[in-house]
């Protein structure tokens, strides 16, 4: 009997049909990112002093990722080449070899596919931050030009920019998970894991080197500038405005659009790698032996109907002059996109989860992905509770600042905690929703069919990532053209636009996070499934006993969870250094440059480029390192101890890095609410002492939040996909080889290496900041 | 054939001996403790004015703690009544039949063994605050009127009034699990666990509530006295300076106490509870099926050489009038108790670790002893690196004060994180040693050898407890001689005495912090194996299937792991945000006495025992509330979601306990030191700019170190012990019955009751606080 279903051309009609499809509608998303984005370009750019502003800021975005690019493609090369080399060692799968006919064609494909999905991630990533960057610098004049027109004008300019990113990262993300499985088909397990590890370690090189640069360019600029200085925020005569507005760019355009993207697609992989193992797993209930597509086929389907509906939604985005409000065009965007998207996901599930023997249709899955959609709306609220001034806990940090610096601080580090606890119950309770779906599963594909629930549940949380990253690019692209509007000196009306726009990607912006790192813990649960199939593939193939459970009460293992736990801890440590230690070089340079003569009467202009090019200097230097980091200790970890305490360093980095994430990002935001809140007029409002003790909780904010918080997301997914492309390598070689000592050595070298240089010093700034008396 | 070795009258004749004088060690310890004591009493308790100020700290001190025990003795009857009546729910042990003949018999003696023990546990531990706060009020004033003789004279009495507390803790704990052990030989475990219970509940609520009390009074004293009064510190006039004094007392000396005492009983409990396993492990291997209790035995020899050898030396710590190196002789102290400790336990080995059959002496217990030592040793020099002004860290932050308040608070943050990784690592690599020491045990039974050699890490840890409470509770009590001096306007040269002696406190103080949280880690570690052993017997009893893992990668055991992490930061939460309130109520009542007439010019006393009574009222008012949810939270876990996630669920905690305590202690450690490198002279010293940045550092250290860091030592040992207690349980009775879920019903709302009622906003301080021109 031949084994059928092993491919696309295996599938059922109307299976194969719906693949074609959705392949299609990702390539339409793609094109339409496109066709906005030529609306966009076709837009007015302003005056020619706009359009001068504009040219810097565009110059020092481009430089920006040039140069990462050129940092980060020796890595990408050299991992290429060491993943394709990896399927090597370990026998091929016999999923592979059914697919590829016999073990050494199977070999040579999945290594092929491996190295070419991992590049493929890596570029989609670069090209979904790169592209998404991009045109919110081409979006930021033209919204301000827009401003001068009307309130709707802007709101459509902005929004549009942000739905480039958007489709772009909804389409490239389909169309990368639809390609590997149309052509490997049981096979893809291997590829699905190249392509995630590649979109989530440009991701974190993303998030990191923005979030350095922004935090670093903004903290130097303000400190020098608006403390020691007394000029305002955003004066051109402060040589680091330019590249605290490239850092907008960069830090929460590019690097959260590449963020977002990565959990995006590893969701999608996580899907439809459990997907096939629960297909696999109930081959034998359905009685003929033929492999049953249909749990691969569905999420991609719910994918692609998450891009239509995110594009319908998408064109109900819009208000008039009289009502002016962005928040509820957004929303109604959102609200139209979700219910389409909930009623056609119902509708789709009686055609692609019926059980082809008995005809009953399966509707857990559907009910899992729901789940996910609640779970976004969820922790939107929570975020939202936690971070935004018109509820109690940014209220009682504002009130906390009456009493100084300290208390504010204390009060805020205090939300912060308790916002990740409530976020977490809220993630357990939606992994726990799996578990209750799946309870009448029969005992032997139970455990896999509630972590196929969980993946899908991933799926539906990002669901309507098309809209989520519209909302989330609008803030910083309304940010920057405020910043162009006070820079060229645009009209009061104007500038009252882009305010208002501004406040409202404030809030869009601090969801996307709470979203971002909740879908990582979703998607790490669901993964440790395919975890133990990996492994036990080799396992079985090399006639060793199967590994049944992660015992976390083994020592080796809880050493294991120990040092996964310690891990965001540590790239939070090294990346907040990381930014003060380029602060003080960019306060350095300004101190230099307002030294010359005529600069600070504005007859001469600064040399903005040196201080973007410092930042971006700066940021490059700590990419490397924490690279090395995320990549190697997984290794060591799992050669040095073995796959058991692999196991349990991936449920400690999941844990520790939600819960610093979480706590970082809210109490990030909630100082820097609880300052505007004592601006809008409470306790003595601005120039008070409360609002002076406001404004020491948002600098400490900016770093949690924008650089060691969000990098966690990726980092945690870059540490699970390596952790499971090596976990069948390391229970296949001899771990006590010198070949592998001698591996692992030099890994210990260069880790040792990475720390060490990560930790260096600030350097010392040529004289402390004093605070000018005119200064706010 | 009868099965021997089942009670203390069965044991070989040597170990019989041993027992005995053990037991006997433990009784002179004790007896020591009080003679120490009558010495101090014996001293000159200095002048009347002295005498006046110190009247006012004992009375508050002793008020104190009456009113916390009142609050707290409801919970302990109602506890103590819970524990014995559990017992009779599942199944007697086959180990308690066989001690007391029939089952009746056992579940009889097993319960009021339970609940006896955890009264005893209970007891113990409120005596050693009790009594270790009492004789460090009393030192206080006799260290006070003894630097006015002379430095060597000073230190004797103030390190002398912290061995008694030394003494009593290690004299009450080893006698305690001795007893135990007499008593119910190999039916020990249940008693074992009343007994840890018992400790650290009391431990939590010390911890807690003099960390609150401490906080709030030291915060609330600082805000309106030295910042908007701009009088001194201690000065008499402030309301809240007796309750700041006081509050030394019950937080650092009390609760720390209590603290150690919890951590060296538990480490000793599940040695204990893991030596018996061990016994009943290898009980076939040696042929006659007789119980083997070398494996008990030896960690009590152990105990008692470190009682002996802390009190030989303690007799070294003495120092000249030239010398004046009070450091030096605690070093000298600590080294030599060290070297005799570790000396006489490698004489014990051959002695208590001889296979009887064989001859062969295993010396691996010792190792993991010995690894116990050196791992205190080294998370000694590890908090001394990360704490201390000798080294960059602190450096590091003392200069980023340059750039104000916001960068100070960054570095702090960054180090304490880092800080905890070093320091889980090293955790993690003496649990290694053991995985290591013990890896050509028989695959049989080297799981259960492995935690046996974790739990004797533990031994080791706390083997020279009698030394470390000695050195930390002369740092609180130097400090309140400082402040009778000052209150009572001493001379300089005596003052000088304790200022010297305060400084070296601070650092000694550290110390004991890091090694308490460690052995929190390794006793966990090692009762995970206990866990197993007590669930699986009433499984084999029940007829079901034994458990042998828990598998982290199951969502359900995932989401107790989530549930477990999170607790961490909610008792943060809650403790940071009670010391804010507290504090908010002292600065209104020190206002309120500030504009009595005549208050100010000195002319009229202020009422010091208002601000007494409400720092310990506002301490109180939490306990409850948070005990509730130490105690609630892990039977919710556990009987709604079964006993693997309740496994999950401990991991959890253990790690983000681990890593939140080290993280908050050293962060607070590193701002208050790098507050008094800048005061020692660097970057502008005492009134710069650098140095008002490192105030606020410093105040938002405080409660972090103080009060929430400290509290989750306790908190993790409840839970652990709570956990271990209900496991059984949850095995053995039906969870979907009506009667269960009831009960959760009722503890949910408890729950939510304590959450609620610990979330309430702080109350509105009359005004802000504004700084005054002459402050510091």
């Amino acid at each position: 009997m031949t084994t059928k279903g092993l491919c696309m051309q295996e599938l059922e009609p109307l299976q194969q049909t719906a693949v074609y499809v959705v392949l299609g509608i990702s390539l339409l998303g793609i094109a339409y990112a496109f066709i906005l984005r030529s609306q966009i370009l076709a837009q007015d750019k302003g005056t020619p002093k706009m359009q001068e502003v504009w040219g810097f800021i565009k110059d020092g975005a481009n430089a920006y990722l040039s140069r990462q690019f050129r940092t980060i493609a020796i890595l990408i090369a050299i991992l290429t080449v060491v993943l394709g080399a990896s399927v090597f060692v370990i026998p091929p799968t016999t999923e592979a070899v059914e697919r590829f006919g016999t073990p050494e064609a199977a070999k040579l494909w999945v290594a092929i596919g491996r190295a070419v999905a991992f590049l493929m991630g890596s570029l989609f990533s670069y090209t979904v931050g790169f592209v998404g960057m991009n045109v919110a610098v081409e979006g930021n004049v033209r919204v301000a030009a827009a401003a001068r027109k009307g309130y709707n004008p802007a709101l459509q300019v902005a929004y549009k920019s942000g739905s480039v990113t958007g489709m772009l990262t909804v389409g490239l993300g389909l169309f990368g998970g639809t390609l590997i499985f149309m052509v490997f088909g049981i096979a893809a397990p291997d590829a699905l894991l190249g392509f995630g590890f590649g979109g989530s370690l440009i991701a974190f090189f993303m998030r990191v080197g923005g979030g350095i640069y922004t935090k670093a360019a903004d903290v130097g600029a303000d400190l020098v500038g608006k403390v020691e200085a007394g000029i305002p925020e955003d004066d051109p005569r402060n040589a680091a405005v330019i590249a605290d507005l490239v850092g907008d760019n960069v830090g929460d355009c590019a690097g959260m659009a590449a963020d977002v993207f990565e959990s995006f697609e590893v969701t999608l992989v996580s899907a439809l790698i459990l997907g096939l193992v629960l297909g696999d797993a109930v081959r034998g209930t359905i009685g003929d032996g033929d492999y049953d597509l249909r749990f691969i086929i569905f999420p991609l389907v719910l994918r692609a109907i998450g891009v239509v509906a995110s594009v319908i939604g998408n064109s109900f985005v819009r208000t008039d002059e009289k009502r002016r409000n962005a928040m509820a065009a957004m929303n109604r965007g959102f609200y139209v996109a979700a219910g389409l998207a909930v009623a056609a996901g119902a509708a789709a599930t009686p055609f692609f989860m019926v059980d082809q023997t008995t005809g009953v249709v399966d509707w857990r899955p559907f009910l899992a992905a729901l789940s996910g959609v609640i779970l976004a709306l969820v922790l939107d609220k929570l975020t939202e509770y936690f971070t935004s001034t018109h509820f109690s806990p940014v209220k009682e940090t504002s009130k906390q600042s009456q009493t100084g610096a300290a208390t504010n601080i204390l009060s805020g580090l205090a939300l912060g905690m308790e916002s990740s606890v409530w976020a977490i119950l809220v993630i357990a309770g939606s992994v726990f929703s799996s578990v209750l779906i799946y309870s009448g599963e029969p005992l032997a594909t139970q455990f896999t069919a509630v972590l196929y629930g969980v993946s899908l549940t991933g799926i539906g949380m990002l669901l309507l990532t098309g809209n989520t990253i519209s909302m989330d690019s609008f803030g910083p692209i309304s940010d920057n053209a405020n910043g162009i509007g006070e820079m060229a000196g645009l009209d009061k009306n104007a500038r009252n636009v882009m305010d208002d726009l501004d406040a409202v990607g404030n809030t869009t912006k601090a969801v996307t996070k709470g979203i971002a790192i909740g879908s990582a813990v979703i998607a790490a649960v669901a993964l440790y499934g395919s975890f133990f199939t990996d492994v036990n593939k080799v396992l079985v193939q090399i006639g060793k006993e199967a590994i049944t459970s992660i015992n976390v009460a083994a020592p080796d293992v809880f050493i294991g969870l120990l040092i996964g736990g310690s891990i965001p801890f540590l790239i939070s440590a090294l990346t907040i250094r990381a930014v003060s230690r380029a602060a003080a070089q960019i306060v350095n340079e300004v101190r230099r440059q307002f030294r010359i003569p005529g600069l600070m009467e504005g007859k001469v202009a600064p040399d903005y480029a040196r201080a973007v090019m410092i930042s971006t200097t700066a940021a490059q230097k700590e990419l490397i390192s924490l690279g090395i980091i995320a990549v190697i200790v997984p290794i060591l970890v799992g050669f040095l101890l073995g796959v058991g305490p692999l196991g349990g360093f991936l449920a400690g980095i999941i844990l520790s890095g939600q819960l610093m994430a979480v706590f970082q990002s809210n109490a990030g935001g909630a100082w820097d609410n609880a300052k505007k809140y004592i601006e809008e007029g409470n306790y003595g409002g601005k120039h008070s002492e409360p609002h002076k003790a406001a404004v020491v909780g948002d600098t400490v904010g900016d770093p949690l939040k924008d650089t060691a918080g969000p990098a966690l997301n990726p980092m945690i997914k870059v540490i699970n996909m390596v952790a499971l492309i090596i976990a069948p390598i390391v229970v296949t070689i001899d771990r006590n080889s010198p070949a592998v000592l001698g591996s692992m050595f030099i890994c210990g070298i260069a880790l040792i290496w990475a720390i060490w240089q990560s930790k260096r010093e600030a350097p010392q700034m040529n004289e402390p900041v004093k605070a000018n008396a005119s200064a706010d």
